[in-house]
């Protein structure tokens, strides 16, 4: 498969913290120019599990309405709640979306793989017909997608199920699963990882710090095996390590404020705290990220 | 002030695992009528986290609608969407609940105090007036309710900040919590800590086992510092004891079904499975739960 840049677009927040659905449009547009293929909105970047299933149905709706294809959004619809899954799901699917993009159930802990399978199960069931990227980020969710997990899911719906989003971090994990299933579009989360997990057979990358980079991100995937590739790794590497240790979230929205111009885009919900603009991380990611071509 | 049970009702499904509000209402009328000083519905053994908004809604108003007191009610209204835990919360409060039992928003770990402050702050102030009791329960949510920021929510909200749930298990860290807030009403979510919450100041628990065991764990409450205590106290723990290292909640609605003789109260709804009813520890639930008056 040819290799791929999905940006997890930041949700930004009116000055009431309602959705912003102009600036959600234009910075996803903005991500698309740079040379993005495509958008994996509604996701943990985008603070997405602290909107209601109406707020991201209205932002889906949004991008849309602009007229960006929905065959370049893979929105992520995986709540807790099996209804609200199946609900974000179906119209994700009904709008003729890539895909979309499924967290686990993540309030209970512990839950037997067979219960995750049934959940999966009857969320596509429930929701029609569509591509399935399942979403593996067990520091947040703390519900692991495992590889057994993976076996009975495509084992019920064969291609259906497309792909899946490798957030843990664990480079070794990924190539596991890379090689385990290689029918699926894997994606890791880290645009560093980006050269290994082409090499192996991944499908890219849907990382948080493309806010600030898809265009340095971009370059990576077009240099990948020509003489430019090791600059291109260093760049994109250089502008992730800035947010190494920051509160990755806000400091994101700081730097796309800065990057734009506009310190609405800065805003989050609670449980995060805006970045503090006077922090010295915030700083070196604010002027690092004005250096970058938005 | 006066001990109290609370119990964290079940939640009936239908064959289609829809809400089954016929059995949500007689099994709460049972409760009462077995005892239970109230319910705290729509927490953690409810499911409440694989219903939606609608769905905890349209139970809550089942109960009232079924002459339940809401004074005797505090459901669970902590979403990890703050457009949701205000939600739930304003209908709570406006129909005259005695309070709200509310989660930390769930999904986002790590977060700062100041951030999980800023948003039971927006619920609260979302939401309207009425009493708070805040729901600790790290193992499930992964964010604890800590005393730093009880302390800021007391000094936004004073009294309106009523009680604690602590479902820790820890009960070096609840008896630390009662001692450093006497003026909140703080549960243990084990009936076998009873008498160390009670001596200590403590309101009473909010547990699980009390659907299986109301009449039990009120006998124990009513025989607290007389000469039939330590036999409550035994009988209660040995209920209680059953379920450990068993899935707690579809064992206990095995053994709620069981009590009933009504299989349909064995259902759950993914991540779950139900309970295997030839199972060994299922099997002696289910026989020590017929024994128990229901």
């Amino acid at each position: 498969m040819t290799p791929e840049l999905y940006v997890p677009a930041i949700t930004p927040f009116a000055a009431d913290l309602s959705v912003d659905t102009g600036r959600l449009v234009d910075h996803a547009q903005a991500l698309l120019a740079a040379g993005a293929h495509g958008l994996a909105p509604f996701g943990t970047t985008s603070e997405a599990n602290s909107l209601s299933v109406e707020e991201r149905i209205e932002g889906l709706e949004a991008l849309l309405g602009a007229g960006i294809d929905p065959a370049r959004i893979i929105p992520g619809t995986g709540c807790a709640a099996l209804p609200d899954t199946i609900r974000l799901t179906r119209h994700a699917w009904e709008a003729g979306c890539k895909g979309a993009l499924m967290l686990p159930p993540f309030y209970y802990k512990g839950v037997p793989e067979a219960g995750l399978a049934d959940a999966f199960s009857r969320a596509i069931e429930g929701a029609g017909e569509g591509a399935v990227y399942l979403y593996h980020i067990p520091q947040m969710s703390g519900v692991p997608i495992t590889a057994g997990l993976i076996e009975t899911l495509i084992g019920r719906f064969g291609g259906a199920i497309a792909g899946l989003k490798d957030s843990s971090g664990d480079w070794a994990g990924t190539e596991a699963l890379i090689r385990a299933f290689p029918g699926l579009a894997i994606y890791s989360a880290s645009e560093s990882l980006i050269p290994r997990n082409v090499a192996a057979g991944g499908a890219g990358c849907i990382s948080a710090s493309a806010n600030v980079n898809p265009e340095g991100i971009r370059r990576l995937i077009d240099a990948l095996g020509t003489a430019d590739e090791g600059a291109a790794l260093e760049q994109v590497s250089a502008v992730r390590r800035i947010f190494e240790g920051l509160p990755l979230i806000p400091s994101i929205k700081a730097a796309v404020a800065a990057q734009r111009g506009d310190a609405a885009y800065a805003r989050v919900r609670p449980p995060f705290r805006p970045a503090d603009p006077a922090g010295e991380g915030v700083r070196r990611a604010v002027a690092a990220a004005a250096g970058v071509p938005a």
